[in-house]
């Protein structure tokens, strides 16, 4: 990567994401060998600022800044911040670059990680801002694809609500580099936004939109399994009927192949039954875990650039 | 130890709990003199994973990590926590034993860490699951015993709520392995439950229970206080009265040995006079300092059982 | 310093000043070029005791003693510890003195951290005591002065709520051992409380006070600006009034000297217009930077002074 900060996964050309996974195999391969690094940062000390909650991208990054040797420190929550005394993001970024080598930023709003960017001299790593990217996401959910079907030829089949699902518009969007074959599965209600439909096709993607899973899934290589989020029905019957409908489990999957993987950014809820944990369709923990290595090889590329 | 988990006091026998003991005394001498430690984990990351907050216990377990040379990612309180998005108990341990080399886990509800042991592959330590077991707890309250008293031919009073204390039950029933003689002194209605003196009558204890404490003062090596909860009682006046009557003062100490060791596994309110702070009877502040290199032990014993 | 413990900045005299600032001089230069740093701390772990939240100050001590090679332990929230639970101040310190070499102190009782530091042996470092002290504000006050204008033969000008804010007071008082010529301009209702005026007026300090800018403007060699808090206001418009007036931009700083530096302890609000950020008279970004060498060299002159 020639770039100085991780604001947004379009940033990102194809040999970008490939040297990305590259890297994440080396870091992945060393901490499962228990050999040494490729390469480790025992002076480097990472700033975490989230102004939204988020357990496990928040303990990924920590996790993998440490496991390279070095710490973090933590701004803590907002109430407690000096945010509330009235002070803008711009101030705050500038203070805490005197902290961190470089600093990891959620914030609820869209474009806020690129505009601190511009702000501060050490790298920043956009940990999701709002309806907008969270491009280290993308690039685990890139990397566990590529680990568990390649990226080469790849059907993909993503179901669920598609509609506010800023993970899938991403993934989508990054998907395209690779001329991905996609099926979107959702009920009408949570389709695909006309604006990512809109960018799709201009990207030249193959892609087609369902209403059934049914219709689709003998031919998936992968099927990326989302949340469905209650609060986004006025009506629970509403929901109840939405999401017993896209449940997948031992039934559901009787009609796939063999080779499937199944993918979910998690937290779930009822959308994949236990009863699938256990086979050698789920890869929804390994691609939580796949969190470390890959934002050790981001880390990694962003600091060693910086110096 | 044979486990790869420590889920309850119960499961440890006295030569396990004495190998954790031995361990620990090597671990606080190194501490002491400042001499290299018997053994290091720099390259180890423990996750914590609280569902109520503990102050000490977490900062206890924090300090033994990284004493030995390790590192902790914090899952954060259960508010800012895919929790709160209705994720399962056996799904979140299933993330983040992605991000650490064991799980320490604290959870309102008994038998969490068991059910947390049987989904992961790195050791889980149970540090309090609602009214079970606190099994960290028992140790340092066995090591402070034995460092201020020896554990052979004690004689211990436990005083103050019996019926509540978690605390006491877990070391109560450790106590049975090594014959101590056991006085419970406590208000009739913070007597300890009968299920308790079942199992302890069962292991062959030997146990007897008071209500007065100059009953039984005078033949002590250990006397062990406990917070008396004002929550415990309906009425303000009943619980004045209860806490008066169990405080421990000079006056009191006058009618003990001049060996006596005085314990409470702390935040005290006001069982014990500050008075006593400064006599040789007073061992508790010791006792909560006791809880680093007994837990460096265990995690040690864990650690190096797991690799 | 003699001192095992920093509670007050009073307690230092210009030699210890001088002593921490050249200390901090040497962290900074290292820092900057990466060399090596004259002084590391690899196993010791820093308590972090904050009763009340405060981002910057913890972050701060918190990078500080990690660029040490450290690490902390964090009290965390005062909701969720044995606080709540009725303990004194007393008890938990000397709880947590058997987890840190160290402790870090904020409290919002005046005189808590002279109370704590009586009751533990390890050093005890004040990080705010309610209307009280603010010594590690103060010291990187002095340093950031020193290194953009020097402390000799200094005229500053200090602005804003002069009333309450506590590093005013703290920094006044500290000048006064340099000879320096202070002016302190602010609103009649938020002037210098007598008492502070009593004490620097004894001291021997060169002090006058303004209630308009642009009087004493041209002769500073240093402008301190702090935040003027509209919760002080009983009136939203009598805020406005104040708050206007004293607003610095480019236009006030027409008058002022080419060489003069802007300081202020921030959060700012309105105070500063953000078009000074990028001239040469901004310097309230490197003053919040200066934190961390700062609390690096009373870090170590405590720390090794403790061995």
């Amino acid at each position: 990567m020639r770039q100085d900060h991780l604001v947004a996964a379009g940033q990102l050309s194809r040999a970008d994401v490939e040297r990305v996974l590259d890297r994440a195999a080396e870091f992945d391969a060393a901490l499962e060998s228990g050999e040494s690094l490729p390469a480790r940062y025992p002076e480097t000390v990472l700033a975490l600022c989230f102004y939204e909650p988020s357990t496990r991208t928040k303990m990924s990054f920590e996790t993998a800044m440490k496991r390279l040797g070095g710490d973090v420190v933590d701004m803590g929550s907002v109430d407690a911040s000096s945010v509330k005394k009235g002070e803008s993001l711009a101030d705050t970024v500038r203070v805490i670059e005197g902290y961190g080598d470089g600093i990891v930023l959620r914030h609820p709003r869209e474009g806020a990680a690129r505009m601190a960017s511009e702000f501060v001299d050490v790298p920043v790593v956009n940990a999701g801002d709002g309806a907008g990217q969270h491009p280290s996401q993308t690039l685990l959910d890139l990397y566990t694809i590529r680990e568990a079907a390649g990226l080469d030829d790849l059907t993909i089949g993503i179901v669920g609500d598609l509609k506010y699902g800023r993970t899938v518009h991403s993934l989508a969007t990054a998907l395209t580099e690779f001329d991905a074959h996609m099926h979107f599965v959702s009920p009408d209600s949570l389709r695909l936004p006309r604006s990512v439909r809109f960018d799709l096709h201009e990207a030249g993607a193959q892609v087609r939109e369902h209403t059934e899973l049914d219709d689709v899934l003998p031919e998936l290589d992968v099927l990326y399994v989302t949340r469905i989020q209650r609060e986004r029905f006025p009506d629970e019957d509403e929901y109840q009927k939405v999401a017993g409908e896209f449940q997948i489990d031992a039934d559901t999957l009787d009609a796939a192949s063999d080779d499937l993987t199944v993918m979910h950014p998690l937290p779930r809820v009822d959308e994949i039954a236990p009863e699938i944990d256990d086979t050698d369709y789920a890869n929804y923990f390994e691609q939580a875990h796949n969190g470390v290595p890959v934002r050790m090889a981001l880390l990694d590329l962003l600091l060693s650039n910086h110096e």
